[in-house]
């Protein structure tokens, strides 16, 4: 089957609709959020595509595989039973680069069109993604359908978006005359090519493989390079059905599938450590842990290195004209994905003094209590509890979460939930830990990230306090999101000016259906690049402005 | 003296001008390159003032002066005689960062106005800054003038349009409206912050003061950093002046001078080094050795390090139907300013068998020969000599020249050039040596950069053996500029896809006024951040989109 120049021209509307978006940044996504309008067939075809997988080999059809592997087991409990091709570098890495020529030629459009088609194909298997999703990540149904669906090719989308505009912020030719007073004037025909750096490896993760892998994948393959994907040993599967449709279009389209290609380890290799120092690769987009991201920043010196690592989220309780909505709008956000994401406000900073509301003053102990109550009441039903919870990702999750108990004074404890149809699910509710932020032995644990879900109630001595806790956590452990809740000017401004100083993202005062940990592609940045927890933003002009250079050839006219 | 708004408001027309001009790529500049255009009596006023600060103390007004230095020589013989403030890091960058906010909160039009008033300031000066380069770079008057001045004033210019673009890309604020079905919509209200990273670091050079450190100093500035000038010790009065200069506009704008400071090292201090890795310092622009351009980019983690070091520039000979053309062109841009620029050819690529011409075939022999004798022809007088050679920067260029004589067979030696007007001027016409690239010994020569009035005829066994050099040159050592000479449309091809692959900006077949070693602002990058000779290209959009992130706040509607 070919691609037709009818079918790939057709998401030009997308594209410039998709460039309308990020130059507004109002609200904007052409892939929706219902799972009612993937069809009627949809959920079931979906899962029945997820199921035909199971206890087979992934064929890819790429050079160089000598081997099979794969352990993935699903949170949920069952094993995946699927095997996927192991790849020798010194043969796939030369194929992936014999490639380039033809994908840098075809031009930024053409690139982006075959990107959007992918994603449109993607799309269209939402539901089948969506199974992959959930059964590497513990998303609940719902949440791997949304974030790991419609907001993941939302993501990729904004990338591609942005890939494009950079590209042609250049034009491809122009003519240069410079006056030469009376004399004949200088003339040149100059064209301008863009033209990627070299192989890209995208380094998954566990928690949100096609959500934090497809800005760097597809930003990556709209500016030229082809992509070498390296999922997560525990969540292959949604970034290896990725791979399978980009190979798929890119055939399809006339170009070479080694474009985009797949490495999985055998248990303990370890390969993104030999990959990622591999001169062939010259850009590395990583989600995970601050040592391996701050070890290929070190290391990996031939590539650019686009890193999302741990991180501290705040949120500032200083006041609040909505206490009822403060409180669940902080109880969701703590309970979503049993705060396995990457935005989840970990340090809840209470003026030991209390809080006005306009339910009365509140003391430090009633807002820890009444949010406790708040996350209690929201997750006290297990069919709600696992739709928001889904399942806890890996032991290590289990293990932070029955440490943190020790840690203070527990305002909430966490209780197992059991899941209806996965009795091997670990799903948990989250605990609040109280700690006092004037206790130099606290400070450890406020001070570290603790993924998972546990959050502490950090009493300070006042919103000030406060205010510097927020701008040391920033500056020396970085955040991903801070929010805030205050109805005085001043101390709004004073977050603000912390969150400028330092660049962090802020949310003030959700109290409605908008949540600190949730971002919107095309007008939300994630993270901002400018602290500890993040070196690049998703998604801007640093994102991709480096992933391809300009060649110019002038000519004498 | 107040700025008044009038006067900012009117640049806004020059800046539009600006950003049509990086998007068209035409012809384009608002500093005239003709020293008499700047009025009868500039010439003569802007020596006097350069005279007039001979001798004196370069008073700036700065916090944490601790003393006094300088000990600039002109290449043309005269001590300078000025001194510099020295100053206490640990007392001005505090200074610096206070001066952030304000400068923040005016916006990227605001500070792209105050910017281009300094230019402005400094344009209306081009004579004074002329004699300043001429005596710290040993340029001719005429080089110092145009490359140290509207040259110069233009590479500045046009990082302040694509800082100021890249900082509108994204709207100050935006409304936005999720759709949630038969329920009210989720909506936010949303802004949008440029915010500088922090203290820039501009470590500027010897040969190019004003050229090479006005795109870093003014795309940090433009985007709201505090710019740090820390001049190379022989070459500090351009960059003083510039300094003092965006002091009094920053001041008469109303803002805090101290957002743009200079940093002058004692004989063999060597801050640079110290500063660079200063916790405060979060950008830093360098020009210089590979050595030290590897350390930064190695040692100073904390910082967005912008480097441009040595390569090997390289130009294909193959063949032409302008053989005269060909030989004057290359004569000149061999030539100019004693070929002590980054982007002068090094290393001529020409086939052992000779190549095919509009005058005849020609052998190797006789092509280097003849352009012996174009370079002999071109600098045959004195006054002319003087006037494109210009005098050597420093003792390790003139101890590079007499030892390239011992590298091979000499087909051009060089000359030394009396100037009528500094005596003690060491002012040199350039060598030409023959290599053979087939000779492993030869090849520790061409393969490394001989920064100076040295080039070398490499004889190769044919065009596409030259074709393989050219990639492994600019592979293994990096390359400004990339040249070429082919009546061959098939070697144009091959020579095109290296610098495509390997990311080398290339000029062909030029044969009138325009030379490989020049390149405009608004229309030609200089250099491609994409191979080991720099790591960021003058100007695009990566060299500006790091330099500050955009910091969201979001607000429930």
């Amino acid at each position: 089957m070919t691609l037709t120049e009818t079918r790939l021209s057709g998401h030009r509307a997308t594209l410039d609709q998709a460039l309308d978006a990020i130059r507004t940044r109002a609200y904007w996504s052409p892939h929706p959020e219902h799972p009612k309008a993937y069809g009627e067939s949809a959920p079931a075809d979906g899962l029945a595509a997820f199921q035909a997988l199971q206890g087979t080999r992934f064929e890819l059809g790429q050079p160089g595989t000598d081997g099979w592997t794969g352990a993935e087991v699903s949170p949920y409990g069952p094993e995946l039973r699927i095997e996927y091709p192991h790849v020798d570098p010194d043969v796939l890495l030369p194929a992936m680069s014999a490639a380039v020529p033809a994908w840098r030629a075809a031009g930024p459009e053409q690139r982006a069109l075959v990107c959007l088609e992918v994603l449109a194909r993607i799309s269209a298997r939402t539901h089948e993604f969506a199974q992959a999703v959930m059964h590497t990540s513990g998303q609940a149904f719902m949440m791997a359908f949304q974030a790991g669906g419609p907001h993941a090719q939302d993501r990729g989308m904004e990338a591609v978006a942005y890939a494009y505009q950079e590209q042609t912020r250049t034009p491809a030719s122009a003519d240069w005359s410079k006056p030469q007073g009376k004399r004949d004037p200088l003339e040149l025909r100059k064209t301008f090519t863009s033209a990627g750096r070299g192989i890209a490896l995208l380094i998954g993760c566990n928690t949100f493989p096609t959500w934090n892998g497809y800005p760097g994948l597809f930003a990556s393959l709209a500016t030229g390079n082809p992509v070498l994907v390296k999922p997560h040993p525990r969540a292959v599967l949604p970034l290896a059905l990725t791979v399978r449709v980009a190979r798929e279009v890119l055939a399809e389209a006339g170009f070479d599938p080694n474009l985009v290609c797949l490495a999985v380890e055998r248990p303990g290799e370890g390969i993104a450590k030999t990959l990622a120092v591999r001169p062939e690769i010259k850009i590395i987009d990583y989600t995970g842990s601050t040592a391996f991201g701050d070890w290929l920043e070190a290391n990996a010196r031939q590539a650019q290195v686009y890193t999302e690592k741990a991180g501290v989220n705040t949120v500032v309780i200083d006041s609040t004209d909505d206490y009822k909505g403060m409180l669940s709008n902080l109880a969701f956000s703590l309970s979503l994905y049993s705060g396995q994401m990457c935005t989840t406000p970990q340090n809840l900073l209470i003026p030991r003094g209390g809080i006005a509301t306009d339910a009365g003053p509140k003391s430090y102990d009633e807002v820890v209590a009444d949010l406790a109550s708040a996350v209690g009441g929201l997750l006290g039903d297990d069919a709600r509890a696992n739709a928001l919870l889904g399942a806890l990702v890996n032991p290590e999750v289990k293990g932070r979460l029955e440490g943190a108990a020790g840690l203070g004074e527990v305002a909430l404890a966490s209780r197992e939930v059991a899941h209806p149809d996965f009795p091997d699910a670990v799903v948990r509710t989250p605990v609040i830990v109280k700690l006092d932020g004037a206790k130099p032995d606290d400070e450890a644990a406020y001070l570290s990230e603790c993924f998972g879900p546990v959050s502490f109630a950090v009493a300070v001595d006042s919103t000030a306090d406060a205010v510097e806790l927020l701008r040391r956590t920033v500056r020396d452990k970085g955040a991903m999101t801070v929010g805030a809740y205050t109805t005085s000017e001043e101390t709004e401004q004073a977050i603000e000016e912390v969150c400028l100083a330092e660049s962090a993202q802020l949310s003030l005062n959700l109290t409605g259906g908008v949540y600190v940990n949730q971002t919107a592609a095309f007008s939300d940045f994630h993270g901002s690049g400018g602290n500890p927890s993040a070196n690049a933003a998703l998604c801007d002009g640093a994102f991709v402005s480096n992933r391809f250079r300009v060649v110019e050839v002038r000519r004498q006219a």
